[in-house]
């Protein structure tokens, strides 16, 4: 069994009667990233893929831009010398003045966040390039992503307990190809997963690129896949007022209730093309 | 229309065409909270009941245990004076002695909490009481929550998405009452909102109630639950490894998978009955 599906005794109430068997859950655990070995940030997290995260993370608050400036990502050891499967350390390839003026910027949103929305978004259109990438998908390949991404999540269907989160490859506008899916009880883990890989592999930024996420759009994800220059971001379900509000400003198009027959566009329709 | 739903444009796709309509968005913006004046946290969180926001949040990371620690929660002024929907101060009536210990004791919790699941369990098992209610509800009660929530959820109807949590009284296994139902972009948001609600009216401990949420149940909805002594948690969804562990752990009943003839008991199902 993988180390993100644990075994639990579970008692189900089936057809007015309860019975006792043995159910699958997805694994929830904390992960400490530190930066150069020191704190930086705790999240939960479905183990796997934890430098993907990390690195996803980093390029969302902006402290990394490309795979270059990611340098090397190494496991804790703990008093014994055996590796910490919770903890990371990363080690930037920035210079040190480059890194501060880094950790300078990501306080000021931070704290300017806490005014309101409006000069949250302001200070993160700053930091992040607007998208005006010309990658186009036709509907017929939209609708087409849901299935793609089941057909490759495993856990969920296991568990039910998971967020997905897949890139998609835009070389053709009716052709996608499914380039890699990740899985967490977090969904904003799992794009930062997602986003960690591509910059592993230097694709970042993801102009020829559409972002597909299970659930819903909130205004970290549009951030997080806007950081990577992502300029198609679809979702299972409904965003919110402010991950709209983002999208539009950044020139991003965000597509929600993306079904097998249906979906809604809410910014920049002009990606999204009859089939041609 | 409420604060907490915007109208926006969208371009459906519907029946193989596009059209232009209006479509409502659940609102999403950044709420700072202050504690005696000094920034303490900042949450992306749909607007409405932020003093509950607040009350829950803090009785959750135990600043606060009971109505009489709470204080005020005031909201804060802009320059002209004007209150600022997006940021609130919350005095706490806590001796300074007793809010330092609460400060370094929540520090131990965080700062340990990277380590491994375990400790961080371990930690939060010291601060938190285990669950001694002896509150039971009858499986045909169990089966009417979804319902009884979906009743009064407005939003969710109107955007699809929020996340909802609900507050039921179990004076009686056989005939749950809806108290208070929350909904809030972030789930652990409703949960705060309900918590709170329930604190300012001296409800806590909640040893005779059921909480059930919309979703799934992490390791953090766990946390705020017990943190108010609910003995009974359920979702409509599956939890998470730690969420079960901690549950476990902490005497409380965890129902997942809650639909309308069908549910799983994960840990303590002592507490569901059959019809008496």
């Amino acid at each position: 069994m993988s180390e993100s599906v644990h075994q639990h005794r579970a008692f189900k109430w089936r057809a007015g009667a309860m019975r006792e068997e043995a159910d699958r859950l997805a694994v929830e655990e904390p992960l400490e990233i530190r930066l150069g070995g020191r704190r930086f940030t705790l999240t939960m997290r479905t183990p796997g893929h934890d430098d993907e995260l990390a690195a996803g993370f980093l390029m969302a608050e902006g402290f990394v831009n490309t795979r270059g400036e990611l340098g090397e990502i190494r496991r804790l050891r703990d008093s014994k010398g055996a590796p910490d499967p919770n903890a990371i350390d990363v080690i930037l390839n920035v210079p040190a003045v480059g890194l501060r003026e880094r950790l300078q910027r990501n306080f000021v949103v931070s704290s300017s966040c806490g005014v309101c929305g409006k000069t949250s978004i302001e200070a993160l259109e700053r930091r992040i390039a607007p998208i005006t990438s010309i990658a186009t998908i036709a509907t017929p390949a939209l609708l087409r992503l849901p299935a793609m991404m089941r057909e490759v999540q495993q856990v969920f269907a296991a568990t039910g307990g998971l967020h997905a989160a897949a890139l998609f490859a835009l070389e053709s506008p009716i052709e996608p190809a499914l380039i890699v899916l990740r899985e967490d009880v977090g969904r904003h883990n799992a794009v930062d997963k997602v986003v960690g890989f591509a910059l592993a592999r230097d694709l970042v930024p993801l102009s020829r690129h559409a972002l597909m996420v299970s659930g819903r759009l909130s205004f970290e994800i549009v951030q997080k896949a806007a950081s990577a220059g992502v300029p198609i971001l679809s979702a299972v379900s409904a965003p919110s007022s402010l991950a709209v509000e983002l999208a539009d400003d950044l020139g991003m198009t965000l597509v929600g209730f993306l079904r097998e027959s249906n979906f809604n566009v809410y910014t920049h329709p002009e990606r999204i093309v009859p089939q041609v």
